[in-house]
């Protein structure tokens, strides 16, 4: 396992520096055709929010995913970077002052911090509309059917059934709209498998698109997207109940000041770790079909089930 | 020429009949394939964003030029609701109080005077992704390469090289994060070709794509996209200074009120009035080689720059 782990978090940081080196291309000063003119100060706050970021896991799942399926790199990259660039517009946007309003993202300030809240909209909304024009690109396969299905994935995973819908079913779970009341367990599965779960599930099922891999294959790596998110998710609110803000480079204590709907509410720490175990072994179940192939996917598992930043 | 008024009259009348029952399915509850749930109360604020509303001038002017080139009306329909929810998308994140802060539009309380600010950001980002949803989708055309290229060239208008770039530069001229300076006529034409013109650029382009027109085809229909884009802005543009309330179904004056760069300010009314008149000559010359065919565009463009309300 230890081995394991070292070859996991190679790659895990090797995926984030391509990411890295896709990103600032992609988020170039000059216009591409179709485009007319980007100006300085959108570009400068969309670097903002979408370079020196994070993990980039969902890009990592992707590109992993793909791998086991023998689809080019360079291409897995390329959707890697749309899917996060869809990541990093939904973090400026929830960021906002009329939905989370916070402050500090990654350990430094949010966008409508670092620059206003006008152009923090507009950020999101150009990060997201950069996504799609990146996943239409032949860069991220040659075949013109494959990267339409990824644009609709991408767009059902990330819309008003998916990441968009889930914000805003959080958002009512906090009582803005009508007086609060818990939710079920039922409920709180429900609102994290499409506010954080779909767009991670996305990044296992796009890596078998784009490796064309057949139905049963598909159904695997979707059965183990749809794992790693829960347990994605069940960790963050474990980490925003134990951690603090330094170590999270975020406001601690906040979806319990806020009443948040959770896991770690709904079952306490210890069921919620318990629901972690089991859903890193409904991940390793999901992987059996890929043997070997797959172990930087199950060490991943383990290291989003066990992460303490 | 009334003869061809009443009959682009009809034809605007009968596309806008049909984007409403397209919007209307599209904004149906039930989720679809890759969808988890369709939160109740986001449901209720995207149709309120997308549904009664406008000329649906951009779907107008698609289907009308796939039409010269004998592309399906099904299919071109179809695209123009995927634009339409781009346009719509747009109107609701420029009304928020950290943009341009209206609380009317269209006669009616704007997204987030309805609702909420939180929901009115939600309701313009989940817009924004069904439109490349749908854009995405068999029913636009058979060829995913097609679909493709559609998806691109949405992208690239509406992003940070084109719509979005747009309304970056609006609230710069406004003097919001700058000293205010007087926009040359030079920099307003570029903050208004992307800020209006590249959508409607990209209707007149987009009917050319799905009727797989040749490059000559296609440059016309480019040239008469951006000749009616800027004459719908000068247009838009007089009404503020010349319209009421009433008649506009938003608040008037507002644009001089906030000091907007507009071609009447830098032109004055009758200078902008003598430009409109180029610019439906431009609209015809870029036609002539369609004949007869293009005759409802003619008229689309006498009726933007002549519009009254």
């Amino acid at each position: 396992m230890n081995k394991d782990n070292s070859e996991f978090l190679a790659r895990l940081a090797s995926i984030a520096a391509d990411i890295e080196v896709l990103l600032k291309q992609l988020l170039d000063d000059a216009p591409l055709e179709g485009e007319i003119f980007r100006p300085a100060r959108l570009v400068a706050a969309m670097r903002h929010a979408a370079l020196d970021g994070g993990k980039r896991l969902r890009p990592f799942l992707l590109v992993e995913t793909a791998a086991i399926f023998g689809a080019s790199r360079a291409s897995a990259l390329m959707a890697g970077a749309a899917l996060e660039l869809v990541h990093c517009y939904s973090l400026a946007h929830d960021d906002l002052p009329a939905m989370d309003d916070d402050d500090l993202r990654r350990g430094r300030p949010t966008v409508h911090k670092a620059f206003d809240e006008a152009t923090a909209i507009l950020v999101g909304d150009a990060l997201l509309t950069l996504a799609f024009d990146v996943m239409a690109r032949s860069r991220v396969h040659p075949d013109p059917a494959i990267r339409v299905a990824l644009v609709l994935e991408l767009a059902r995973a990330s819309g008003f059934g998916g990441m968009a819908g889930g914000q805003m079913l959080d958002l009512a779970a906090e009582g803005r709209f009508a007086p609060k009341r818990t939710l079920t367990e039922s409920e709180v599965t429900t609102l994290q498998a499409m506010k954080t779960g779909a767009l991670i599930r996305f990044a296992c099922r796009a890596g078998a698109i784009l490796g064309q891999a057949d139905a049963a294959a598909r159904a695997s790596a979707d059965r183990y997207g749809a794992a790693i998110g829960q347990a994605f998710q069940i960790a963050d609110d474990l980490l925003d109940v134990e951690g603090d803000a330094k170590t999270l480079g975020k406001a601690a204590g906040k979806d319990a000041a806020a009443g948040k709907a959770t896991l770690v509410a709904a079952l306490g720490p210890a069921g919620a770790r318990a629901r972690l175990k089991e859903l890193v072994a409904e991940a390793d179940g999901a992987l059996a079909p890929f043997g070997a192939k797959a172990d930087t996917l199950r060490a991943a598992a383990r290291f989003v089930a066990e992460r303490r930043t």
